[in-house]
């Protein structure tokens, strides 16, 4: 029950927004009583801290999940992405309140949850070094590479429409985000592999030429 | 004047929110009458509209000017994304209250800003498709790759404060971002790439060293 008012809640809150959603509103749509909602949540300030702590905590259980995995640090950085794209698209209410009313939170709560996102950003830079120690990244800027790599996976929540135009499931979504800032989108390393290719060819093509007569010599 | 009372509003729309900034919060910041604010916008609302209009306006320019350089579209994609970058730097508080407030927006004005935002992305995506044409750069969703490259510059709006703790500028930001989705962080294609090269070498010289061999040979 309380995850049904909270996940109604959230939906509300996306939709119309924290200060324009009454408790009235949410109770007709769930179809409850006010007093039934009150036997859960104190009040909508209650229920918009519920929101935050359910993301942050939803958020932080993954990424411990990935430090705890033993994957090498590249693959680990790999798995944040996937994480971050696949709570988005999986929790799109609860994650567009989180990004939209932090200023609707009293102030104590903001500061908590300003320090929780502060130490989950230091956990992803944390991977990230890791993976620059273990020559599996390059990276001037650990910092600026966790703000890109966060940025490009949270600004989903607001593009991401199910139902509406051709939609995308979250792992092709984080597969081709995966694909570009692993790989880069110039083509140039793929020139350079063609032409890789081509003197790997000639070189073959020599060889092949030297066989008959090298086979020549060792028959004397 | 209609200037610095548009910046004005941005920043207190941005600090405060929409709905919690008052005309009279507004006519005092400025140390103005309130008569005077009226002179210039009808309503709060009528302000926001002008806030919305303006940041559109400024990215369109950007924008259309880039399409104009003549530039090879991989390069016009980098400029696009120091566009952004510069944008939401220089302009924060216009972009904040662009990238948070569209729901205080009334009904019209949205429906417009939508279908100008939606040009614009498609602008920028007719620029992908063109360098991928051109070969320049390996795109299998170019709308993706599109998404991927305005939120990872738009969120820069979310994290970038100037003058507290460590501040790059926004070239610095730009830079390192076109740095990762050109090339991507993976260590391994670069190693990779030397050890094909080392290799490679290798195999040519020994090539080299059997040539002569040969033709003493071929020369009975």
């Amino acid at each position: 029950m309380r995850t049904e008012i909270l996940t109604t809640a959230a939906e509300l809150f996306r939709a119309r927004g924290y200060r324009a959603t009454t408790l009235d509103d949410l109770a007709r749509r769930l179809g409850m009583s006010k007093a039934t909602v009150y036997g859960h949540f104190r009040s909508k300030e209650d229920l918009l801290a519920a929101i935050f702590h359910r993301t942050m905590t939803l958020a932080e259980a993954g990424l411990a999940a990935i430090r705890a995995s033993g994957l090498p640090p590249a693959e680990q950085l790999r798995e944040v992405i996937r994480h971050h794209v696949r709570l988005v698209v999986a929790e799109r209410a609860f994650l567009t309140v989180f990004f939209s009313e932090e200023g609707s939170l009293p102030a104590r709560l903001q500061k908590d949850i300003v320090r929780r996102k502060a130490r989950y950003d230091r956990t992803v830079r944390a991977i990230v070094e890791r993976a620059a120690r273990a020559g599996q990244v390059r990276v001037a800027e650990p910092r600026l590479l966790v703000l890109a790599l966060l940025g490009m996976s949270n600004w989903v929540y607001r593009w991401y429409h199910p139902g509406r135009g051709r939609a995308w499931d979250a792992d092709t979504i984080a597969a081709a985000f995966i694909d570009l800032v692993e790989r880069g989108y110039l083509a140039t390393p793929a020139a350079r592999g063609r032409e890789v290719g081509r003197r790997l060819q000639r070189l073959e093509g020599e060889i092949r030429a030297l066989r008959p007569l090298l086979r020549g010599i060792s028959r004397p």
